[in-house]
């Protein structure tokens, strides 16, 4: 059997082992059936597999890192909201915004009123440009439906930009997210409908790969979240969370008490939820966009979560709303240049933590069985990544094996 | 003579008249021999002309804008700094970065050592990425070979980097930008140097485009400033300068007093020096991309410059130590974010004020014998372009009536 194919003369960001980066120089990986299958310095390469590969690319000293993870996304929405960020720069009041028809209310009338291929033809941009910046795997969150028809609608979309896209796309139901207009005042039916007919209904279809909501005072509270997380677990689904942005509802502990995947966003997360966390191993998601975006002041606990342990993930948190972040590099340098984690921390959390983030240990790290999805940079040091600021650094990526 | 370009059913931003941005909907331009020549309402379009314009597209609503102008860029240089970005963010002090090599003279000493081909391939990519957002004319700075022979190099390399990508550049001599360390304890050589030397030579070899200096307490004196703007004065060359970045110099007044082009950076500038830029004409260039890299709290004084009527561009400021920005439509989106401008401040700063500050009557608005340069966006409205951060939202571009 030979290799489908050979980089050589790589830089390698395997974020396996002692090194900074897992660094691997002068070194080459081989990927066959879409996995790796070798990986080493240069000097060890069986030279019989290497004469019989496929397609060899001579990298010069290019970084290569796994494909990048992006696992907090709400990236299929209808409309966007240019229109209101306009306004308030202009200085309307958060009344004026709502009374033009702003706020998240306005994004759950045009995804209810898209189509199912015009909801896809508006989110596939925002998921190439995930993808021409390295992303090869992508989590899409539900939420702007609110009503079976619309949640099953948008969570159909985040499958069908995983067809056509050739990305692997997890989708969590986030039911949870708002609540709808017509609820007003029933906040116990909507959170009844969540439990008792979308989740199961949607789960039953395969489109619900997690569960996930929004815990906070402008939200859902903590016992509403926890229904929702027992309905969660009966039908054998694992559960994130959107907990301490704004303030602490304890939702990082709860989360954890289900053995959660992640908590997200967690600027005013405090020492309980991290030791219930750090037990857990539930991944700490950091959300810079949204922090920047609504030019928050309050930090997440990063030197807390590092020193209890907690795997920190970024995520672009890409909405209309609160962080219409398109770049998944960008999120990692306002992880570095806004919460102060290093360029290794950073990069970490756009793949090794993001992959366990979303549950799927087979990607994340460049090592011997895990997914050829990889990336080769214009670029030699892992740091670059984090350094520059915009611009385009991808030069060749592969996803399980196929060349994008 | 038929139209070469014909650009139907656009929503125009020109940025001329009242309307807000200049907003003609449902409207079209014209060009030929690389001009505007008419622009207008749809309805008003004149049939015979539009019936022989030799390439036409219908737009469908799309947004068009002026190409946009980055008049703040220092993206000719050797190496970068990603290594020091990791260090610091590691918990390296400035001296242990200093001692491990990094800082200005790093880059100061990278350049020199790179041959004039070299220099053009490391920075072709950064310039590159700025025109795939939308830039079609650029400013570029020396200063990083503060001797002959490398700052010609670098003034060479930016006029190089204007013919291989046909965007059009504007250099401006930098000579003033940091004591090199050959003269560490002889300033005023190194200032007979610039002035007496380096500047006539490279104005005489018709590198130089304008003159600027760094006005600052780990720079230059407002005198040795003054002393480098009598020289260009005397050559005929305009003046600009970085200004008032981290103290009050009074580098703005000065350069005011010189009817200079702009002052740039500005976090400190006092009402002094407002006065001065308002009765001079002089642009007031904002640079986000180093307030948000160096995490600086003192926001330049927005509302004083709007009620003087002091022009504001944006620009990124593109440069390896405090801003690794590789995209003027995100110094926009700071500039939105960060500085509290409107989007369409925003917009005029990296249109019509950008060609201000360079200089270039020209360009910088959609009008009648205006160059041929413009954008189309896969956007509908202005506020768009600041509203997305990151992701390319590029469709097509002509400079000077030639398709990119
Ligand atoms: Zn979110
Ligand atoms: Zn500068």
């Amino acid at each position: 059997m030979n290799w489908d194919l050979l980089l050589t003369h790589a830089s390698l960001a395997t974020f396996v082992g002692e090194a900074s980066y897992g660094l691997l120089s002068d070194a080459a990986v081989a990927c066959q059936d879409g996995q790796i299958v070798w990986i080493g310095a240069m000097r060890d390469l069986p030279s019989a597999s290497a004469a019989t590969a496929r397609e060899v690319h001579d990298l010069d000293g290019a970084l290569v890192t796994p494909g990048l993870i992006d696992c907090h996304t709400h990236l299929v929405f209808g409309g966007d909201r240019a229109q209101e960020f306009d306004l308030r720069l202009n200085g309307a009041s958060y009344e004026e915004i709502a009374r033009a028809g702003g706020g998240i209310v306005s994004t759950v009338r045009a995804t209810r009123s898209a189509s199912e291929d015009e909801l896809l033809a508006q989110s596939l941009p925002r998921a190439r440009a995930l993808l021409a910046d390295g992303v090869t795997t992508l989590e899409i969150k539900s939420g702007y439906g609110l009503e079976l028809e619309s949640e099953r609608r948008m969570l159909r979309v985040a499958r069908r930009i995983g067809q056509a896209l050739g990305v692997h796309v997890q989708t969590s139901f986030l039911g949870l997210h708002a609540l709808p207009p017509e609820y007003k005042d029933r906040r116990d039916d909507y959170v009844d409908l969540v439990c008792n007919e979308l989740l199961p209904a949607l789960a039953d279809e395969g489109l619900v790969d997690a569960v996930d909501a929004f815990c906070e005072g402008i939200g859902f509270t903590r016992a509403e979240t926890q229904r929702v997380f027992e309905h969660a677990r009966q039908l054998g689904l694992r559960v994130k969370l959107h907990a301490e942005q704004l303030s602490d509802l304890d939702g990082a502990a709860l989360v954890a008490e289900f053995g959660g995947l992640s908590a997200d966003h967690l600027e005013y997360l405090g020492d309980a939820g991290i030791q219930a966390m750090a037990r857990a191993g539930t991944v700490a998601v950091l959300l810079p966009g949204a922090f920047y975006a609504l030019r928050e002041t309050k930090l997440p606990p990063v030197s807390a979560l590092r020193s209890h342990g907690v795997p920190i993930a970024i995520a672009t948190d890409c909405n209309p709303g609160t962080s219409p972040l398109l770049s998944l590099r960008l999120a990692a340098n306002m992880a570095c240049t806004l919460f102060r984690l290093t360029p290794e921390e950073a990069l970490r959390g756009i793949t090794v933590n993001a992959a366990r983030a979303l549950g799927l240990p087979d990607r994340g790290t460049l090592a011997v069985g895990k997914r050829a999805d990889l990336v080769v940079w214009n670029a030699k040091q892992p740091a670059e990544l984090c350094y520059w600021i915009g611009g385009n650094l991808v030069r060749n990526v592969w996803i399980g094996g196929v060349m994008m």
